[in-house]
């Protein structure tokens, strides 16, 4: 796991209290550690937080991913999705006063030490969760995976160079079209003619020797495609670009093998409204003449994503995730927990004697979207009207898939994973 | 007033106990009237809504304006900024479980019929409170004001056509040289030699005869300079267009003079992250071949905002806002109030013999942004320290600027400037 041997790892080590300030006045006697140092990359005024040195402290999982609520139900959404429950229970105690600060987070100014102390530590916390190095910049910006889009080009190409997509679903195929009004993007492989159920190896690539960049879509949410492995540029100058948006810190990534990385929140870190892209900082300060300035890394890279105002709200949401994602352990204990999810119901799927069928070849299928259909299609509706009955909720298939899907990500509890495979044994009892 | 006359008039006349459902399922019955319509623009299946006819229901002023707790401070913020407390309370009671959902509004997806009925009713309120004419589209997007300062050349203009900016501060400054990237902007009067402290009057301008638009910041958050009377583009075929960002919704405004009006969110009507174009659908359509998808408005029209995943928390704030102000009459009653608000705090300052100075010209000082300086320059540290003591916080005027700014928005309680202004005297009978 790249966290535990990153210079940040100490983060890692923090104590469960640390979050529960009374006085917003007093962030650095919130952190019960021993030795001091700065958050990177921190914005403006950097706050003190102090880290345990190598000690070990218990580590509760107080995550949700063990509690569900009566009055809730399970939701299957591909995103806007589930969130922690106790995440959920943070947000509502401190929704109206945020910390003794006499205000609500939706109403501080971005500028404000309150909220400086907010974005720093959620960076922070990212950071440590993977492992991110100090040469690469961490934004938190707005207009979702479909602004990066355009932004990853306008900022690491000019108008003539040529960049490789491979496209193995439909967001992977948006983000080559929109590419073409700004480079040379070249369609290296796509999926589309086999409905997006396979990866090609390295070996079936054939990569651009000059490529700028080659971009891949690691999880593709429609799709249930997931890259397990990934490939390596050929040009030794190129850099591999990555949409991490549905499947962004569900597992340990060696971020290091990545020029750029971009995510939507609104998966398995927090609300929509928030876009996070982690950036190696030498890429930084080339956009083209024509990069609108919200899309330009340059300026939000030197500003610490408060050029403008940042959605303030959604990005406390990502840190309190973030901090619950610490909690569990980190990302290696959150992808064992994925494995087990995904297993449960892909199992379910395959032991259904062909009741429910996956499309997706069983080496990349993914441990967050599980599109899956029934042999007997007309009694889909009835299926995902059944469900919703029990509570589990956002089963219906992407309108252009059809089927159903079940996007099981962090905050999807086990319980409700194995309340679905149940549902579906009972389901198939009663309509084989 | 606008509202009043407009075909949208009747959703003034709402029943202030709509929004208490608790169950999400049966939106239509909640709203108590006694004709039905649908929703005017409505997203993907419309909701259809029940009006009262002719008949005026009791609207009580329910809004927090008159109330302020104990535990709040007065937030002077420029913005992000004060919200409304019922809102606030609102949201807190119904973040964990939204009205029997089982689910956050944060949780939700985007095309679920929950959300849909949040994002309708928050833009059939909008279209209410301002008058909104049906030729008009409404959007619900992201990224700012600033990343409109690119959409608004890029859709309405093509690259070699004359645009004209008329410029009072330096919001309006920023929007000018962005524009200059995508058209041939002519900048027809600026106020900055004279530090933003005044507007000119239309005889003063000397218009582009063929400019395509006329580009205006309705009111400079920073030098506290607000329009009272807009301009009319001397080209019959331009367009007036409009950054409203920090007095959008602060009074009543004649929407069909405009060809673009466009806000952010997080001064008068919600969070940050959320960012409103209202604009005639005939300028939709004729986008410049290099803008990006996610600042084409056509998209975002055609999809009912709903082409990308939105920034639905905030457009859900948004909405309880907007109910906020119907529920006080409307922006006429909101307009009487932020005079009065406006005139205590200016006659406090012309009143202080000097004392206080407000720089900006009389006729064009602003209702949402009152910047002022102490005659003894070396005492303002001081008087944004005492006020903060007493619970008056974010008084300082911005960096660009120095001296204070009081930003007293529609939520600012007339307690609050009531309690600022006593602390002025009280300071000046201190210091004088």
């Amino acid at each position: 796991m790249a966290t535990a041997t990153s210079p940040h790892s100490l983060l890692l080590q923090t104590n469960p209290n640390r979050y529960l300030l009374k006085n917003p006045t007093t962030h650095s006697n919130a952190f019960r550690f021993t030795s001091v140092r700065t958050i990177p990359n921190a914005a403006v005024k950097p706050i003190s937080i102090k880290c345990a040195g190598t000690t070990t402290p218990q580590i509760q999982d107080r995550s949700s991913a063990q509690t569900h609520s009566q009055d809730r139900v399970f939701n299957f959404a591909a995103g806007p999705a589930i969130l922690p429950e106790n995440v959920l229970r943070k947000a509502e105690s401190e929704l109206y006063n945020w910390r003794g600060s006499g205000m609500s987070v939706m109403e501080m100014s971005h500028r404000g030490k309150e909220f400086l102390s907010i974005i720093q530590m959620a960076e922070a916390d990212l950071r440590a969760l993977l492992g991110i190095p100090s040469e690469y910049a961490v934004l938190f910006l707005q207009g979702g995976a479909t602004t990066q889009f355009a932004a990853v080009p306008l900022n690491i190409c000019k108008p003539d160079d040529p960049v490789d997509y491979l496209v193995t679903g439909s967001w992977g195929d948006k983000a080559f079209k929109e590419a073409q009004k700004f480079c040379k993007p070249k369609l290296i492989w796509s999926g589309k003619s086999e409905k997006y159920t396979k990866i090609p190896s390295s070996g079936e690539l054939e990569q651009s020797p000059d490529a700028r960049y080659l971009h891949i879509c690691a999880n593709e949410t429609i799709h249930g495609v997931e890259f397990k492995n990934y490939p390596t540029p050929e040009n030794q100058n190129g850099n591999l670009v990555a949409d991490m948006s549905s499947n962004f810190c569900s597992k340990t990534v060696d971020v290091s093998k990545f020029g750029v990385i971009y995510a939507g929140a609104q998966k398995n870190v927090g609300p929509s409204g928030v876009t996070i892209v982690i950036i190696r900082k030498d890429l930084i300060g080339n956009a083209q003449r024509l990069t609108p300035v919200m899309l330009d890394y340059k300026i939000h890279a030197e500003n610490n994503s408060l050029y403008n105002t940042p959605p303030c709200f959604g990005i406390y949401m990502c840190g309190l995730v973030f901090e619950d994602l610490l909690e569990q352990g980190g990302l290696k204990e959150v992808e064992k927990k994925n494995k087990k999810k995904a297993d449960i119901i892909y199992n379910a799927i395959d032991e259904s004697n062909g009741f429910y069928r996956c499309p997706v070849e069983k080496s990349v299928r993914s441990l967050m979207n599980v599109p899956f259909t029934l042999e007997k299609s007309e009694l889909e509706a009835e299926f995902v009207k059944e469900a919703a009955k029990e509570k589990m909720v956002q089963l219906k298939g992407h309108r252009s898939v059809g089927g159903m899907r079940a996007s099981i990500y962090n905050a999807m509890p086990l319980a409700g994973v194995e309340k679905l495979v149940a549902f579906m044994k009972d389901f198939q009892a009663r309509h084989a």
